[in-house]
């Protein structure tokens, strides 16, 4: 059940990976990388620091056929349709809701296997991490400023920050995976769509003489 | 064998780190650094993702010998001499080539190791890892959109990929690892110096409104 | 003690990092996220590249707390009262000094621990990596070309290259951690500081025909 819920969000962070290359003169393998990278950059990056290697899609190749059969399809079909933007935002919203909260439970389970309990806010981070850095990659690679960092998106990883707050609380009160999982990512997904919609961002930085 | 060209292969990678420095104000040891990465950085993504750490330059020294040693003498000779573009092309395609195919076969010696079969696209993606990732990390560095993505550079990653396709099934039916890898270098340079000289390229993203 | 100065080298980077920010449009999570990969950001590439997973900041949050605190203290701080440059720059040349140090240590204790000599290159290099790389990171994710290449900063990797070398110079003629470490360090800061103060800078790199 969660895997299938995984191959969804890879597919749908492979599709935002394709759209961010419109306009950037990026050819059908870039767009291969692009939707790879956000797909797989926050998991790969969580499973290197916790030593989880080789990392999740190395040892199951379905990710990699679920993000690259998604890139392909995206290329040709951008072409011919527009892609309605709420559509998108949800699709990526829920992808942050499933990977935050994947990436937190799996901290969990390694902090188990490595016999040393993790603290709860190396959890919390770990999850959105999962959830957080293939967008921040792909940012990266296509010369933007990452857009996680920027308050034109609204809450984003405060949103994954809260919704991994609330999971590894749950947990530690004794609820179960599922349930404290659904509620995490419910948490998230609403809280991520909620900004979208009433402009919700946090302060952003300013030194004292600007 | 294997061992000598590898080393030539990282120093033409130094080379094209460094050559990627110039009008950028990088001064020798941010010349080196360049290098390094250019020369190390598919490579090192690869070790780590498979989980063969330490990483291959940090067990034998000989390959950071080679890559700083090439580094500052490509950054006095530049000085003097101009670099040729079309040796400097013919060796870029010849370090692709050796680096695809130097990683697609440690994957599939790590298969091996690991006990567990890794799946042949995994393979060739880690050969394309290997031989790409290198160069567009230079590219990032220095603020450029990786050239890896983009049209102007013609067929590359695709070159890359083909190569590494062959090796994978070359080996599959038997082959041994020198004629698969020969016959797998020999066709990502004849591509890649085919795409250079006729102007070969994949279709760019477009959008349907565009 | 060495722990406690380690503490200090977190927060003086995580200042770093939150100040970047000025001018970028940043938010208060995108600060936080500055701060942890600027302090975190060599010291996770050399645990990762090593091999000594889970990486440091996993195995003990008190680095994370320290950098989550000092990133939020310097976010509302900043807002109210100017940061003197030359005060940063000393704190910066200090994160520097200990960084590079503490990473060149862990490299020969990792060493000995995997039962082969790292040659002493290798050692320097990951004592370089670890005082540099969260910098350049953090130069990486706000869209600049990374400071640590470029001549205005005058010498600040090569500082830390010295350092090191003398570090493991020491080691090497049988000198304990203690005494090797304060001289590189010490070494690593007043290059530093000179640097800044007498503009000291290498060459850059030039073309032939430039």
């Amino acid at each position: 059940m969660i895997y299938w819920i995984e191959l969804v969000a890879v597919a749908g962070c492979a599709v935002s990976g394709v759209l961010a290359a419109a306009g950037k003169k990026v050819d059908l393998f870039g767009v291969m990388v692009l939707a790879v990278v956000t797909a797989f950059g926050g998991g790969t990056l969580r499973d290197l620091m916790l030593g989880e290697t080789p990392v999740f899609w190395i040892r199951d190749p379905n990710y990699l056929y679920a993000a690259l059969g998604t890139a392909v399809f995206t290329f040709f079909a951008a072409r011919q349709f527009p892609f309605p933007a709420k559509v998108l935002q949800i699709a990526d919203a829920a992808g942050l809701a499933l990977f935050t909260i994947i990436g937190a439970r799996k901290a969990l389970v390694a902090a188990t296997a490595l016999g040393q309990p993790i603290a709860p806010l190396i959890v919390v981070t770990m999850g959105v991490v999962t959830g957080v850095a293939g967008g921040a990659m792909r940012d990266a690679l296509t010369g933007e400023i990452p857009l996680v960092f920027r308050r034109e998106i609204y809450l984003y990883a405060t949103a994954a920050t809260v919704g991994a707050l609330l999971f590894t609380w749950l947990r530690s009160r004794g609820w179960d995976d599922a349930r404290a999982g659904a509620t995490g990512s419910a948490a998230i997904l609403i809280l991520r769509l909620a900004a979208i919609r009433w402009k919700l961002s946090l302060p952003i930085f300013r030194r004292h003489d600007e």
